[in-house]
């Protein structure tokens, strides 16, 4: 049996869920997820769809090219089609920070995640033993201010090389360049650690312990050259008080960080999640 | 313009989804939104779907006939199909506590229920001036031990007269009868003070302080013969400590409960509710 | 038997907590609660204490003097010492919106606020029946940009004439000036409808759709110079999703508003609030 | 210099605060952080207390004869004195879920806790490579009907030989014999995969899937000889959907019940639990 996940937006318009559907039945498909949304503000249309399609001479590729003719035109829509069975392949860039790494692999080691992740990236060793551990190649690339370019080059060819879907950035501390994300757009992950849009940039703990606030947050967002202002995939936040030092708050954050990645992560590989206008449609 | 909601359960099965939207087309329909669900345990297909008509030649009753020629039989489904104009009509019951009650009223008139109530009952006078202030009818109907089938009696009779579509036991602390339940059959909505199905019965937050639990709770749910363990809509909880009293346990309740309550008569109101084997499937 | 609360905060040093223990058993006081705090940052202690006194003669302006010369200058003290019997007054600032206000007054008279409400004020005439109501004066003083030294004076001139311990704003649409706010410093409660500190200013709900975030929140605070930047006394959140119209946030955002600055409230009434640096120790 | 923490609780009575402060004050002590509780029900009064001592004679066992001499009898006070420096011994049972393991060494290793693991026991020998990565000594007690006795036995030596403080289950899938908890009381910390009182014993998850809850949980708690029903510590919950499968209330347990363990781990190590008529007082 095959299945397919099917992603579309476009203008909305009278009966695109009926030609959808009905195109799908035509081909033989058995729809067993269906979900929608109209943005009324911006009259766009999104819908996520799920079928089954049962004929041993079931090809994606020419349903794909089905789907062009028959629909794609009519309705000028934005579409991507996946085949259910191929696992995105992931990239993990990391730096010296340990505890969203660790919550991943082990996610990663129990069946939780559906992806693959081909290798890490790091711009120190330090974190290496834990790659060696979960048995994930571990790639060495230091970047300095003269060596960017070059580390990016290398990131770059890594990247192309293990044909990688999307980017993890798990508390990496580099910014990374508009080369990488031109490459891949609403395809690079990466996890802030306040709730933006408040405390964008360095050291958010520090300025909410300044400002005082009584919660404090984590947001993972697609990358995009305006830092820290690209698509929210997730957000959460925690209770805290006068009682939590900096120390504190960055204990209470890391436990934040790693569960609203995780999130992120399993939404972005399960193909949940639509970008438009800088925002997310997420079907979940 | 015709808006209509249409809700369907049945057993699984190939093309539900595709017959359903394609009869929809033929008849003229633009799906507005769809929603579905398979309970994959009980093989059990779910949906929720609106649809627009434009035509003006349309009718409600004789979309129902149509549907019911072209699709129940074929699918076996069990199905409701509602005019998006035409509100439901609520009553609610009350006895001495006031906060669901305000807080209710306040949402009613400012704009926030898509409903009607046509008029509120207690067996006790004391809130008949919070319900006068809202300009809402209020029917004194004293319940004791043996006037109590006589008083559910003038309930019922109340509720057939004024085409009673659902009722809401805003802390009515009376246990309604095998006979309304019958008549109304995951039509009364009751809040209770835990989160179930912890703390059944009688006092639940006394029960949560001689517990000595972290968390206290709330729930909102269909009312069976069986007591507090009707199909749950909603429920939440907030966070407590050995320095709340049992009156501050209350205290911090009625926010918990108020909203829960609130936000469960605002699913059924809207026909966002489906049940099954005393379960809930909520299309928000 | 009396009661008082004392609040004190001062430079931390050795023996604070033992020489006004110390003093409190010396004047006849039975400790009946106690809390403290460090600001390790700026070496700065603080504490809470409640004391009862069962001596006949014991007076309340008796003890705050022997307080005065006995331990506040040894110890170079910044102190505030209440009588738990006298409830704080309480002057109500509001506008249009009702939620707030019939929320805070159900709290009232259900018995859970302790403070006194001697009058309301608002520039427009539109609640004044829900005040009627809960049978609490109400004052309209319109405001316009011509009249609004003159309106704010006949505002001062109520607060003195009641001798108002505090003002809320609930959601009173208006900006205070410079003379109300130093007249009542740390006084002055506001409710703003974001997670301060995004999203200041006006249509934060607008602004939060615009960037897609995932939680939406309030934030009470106490009013100073610069615009939503006071020190913040309590904030909460809630999720929301792309599904949420600027509409939905909104009414999403007004139960959030409500328990937020409900709960802002009785921490001030409580006296559980102390104030330095910009920023809030909540004794709770 | 020298740190003590001081937990006593008592019938509550006038000066209990002045004169353990004072008695600290005459050994030449400086309290940095005192809280304190009183149970009006019961009329117990509870207190935390953390003193410095800056003499180079200081010894906490001559602090702790003074204190039994001078205090506890007067007020017939069950107390404990603790010197800060020295780090509680803590041993991790475990099966063979791995992620409280995970969650709690990345902590440990991080330097989250305040604590020691002198060794891990498990029935199984599947986690083993985990506590090798750590580097922490494991030791492999198989567990069946007929060696359940014997294999006790070896746990118990290995606890007294390596002067245990206290344990944690980490998802160890056994029931502890009244030996071992009648040995260390309010000393096992268990993590329980509900909302207790809701879904005690096996299979949690899969009772709270049937019930059609909102909401899963998971509670940490001490362990009694009644299953499920010891002092708890710590609980959090995390909403659900009709959508969630068993397999998906699961994972999202996951979560859960890291957290709220690891949150139990802290305050018990921080001694910031007191346990009494099988509730808890925590003074965090």
């Amino acid at each position: 049996m095959n299945k397919i996940t099917l992603l579309i937006h476009c203008k909305d318009r009278p009966n695109i869920i009926a030609s959808v559907t009905n195109f799908i039945a035509k081909e033989g498909g058995n729809i067993v997820y269906i979900d929608q949304h109209v943005d009324r503000e911006q009259d766009i249309f999104f819908m996520r769809l799920e079928s089954e399609f049962t004929a041993q001479s079931f090809s994606t590729d020419a349903f794909k090219e089905s789907f062009k003719n028959n629909l794609v035109n009519g309705f000028d829509m934005k579409w991507r089609i996946y085949s259910s069975e191929v696992k995105p392949k992931m990239a993990l860039f990391i730096s010296k920070y340990d505890h969203c790494l660790y919550d991943l692999l082990g996610r990663y080691n129990s069946g939780e995640l559906n992806l693959e992740i081909p290798f890490i990236v790091s711009n120190h060793l330090d974190l290496k033993p834990i790659a060696d551990n979960f048995k994930i190649p571990f790639h060495h690339i230091p970047v300095t201010k003269d060596t960017k370019a070059e580390a990016e080059d290398k990131q770059l060819k890594l990247l192309e090389e293990h044909h990688i879907d999307f980017i993890v950035l798990a508390r990496y501390m580099q910014i990374v360049s508009e080369k990488l994300i031109t490459k891949y757009p609403n395809k690079i992950i990466n996890i802030h650690h306040s709730f933006l849009p408040a405390f964008v940039g360095a050291k958010p703990y520090h300025s909410a312990y300044k400002r005082g606030v009584k919660i404090i947050g984590a947001t993972s967002h697609y990358v995009t050259e305006e830092l820290d202002a690209g698509p929210i995939i997730e957000q959460d936040v925690a209770h805290v008080s006068h009682t939590h030092s900096i120390k504190d708050l960055i204990a209470k954050g890391r436990d934040l960080e790693k569960i609203v990645l995780a999130n992120a992560v399993k939404l972005h590989a399960d193909r949940k999640v639509m970008v438009y206008n800088n925002k997310t449609v997420i079907f979940s």
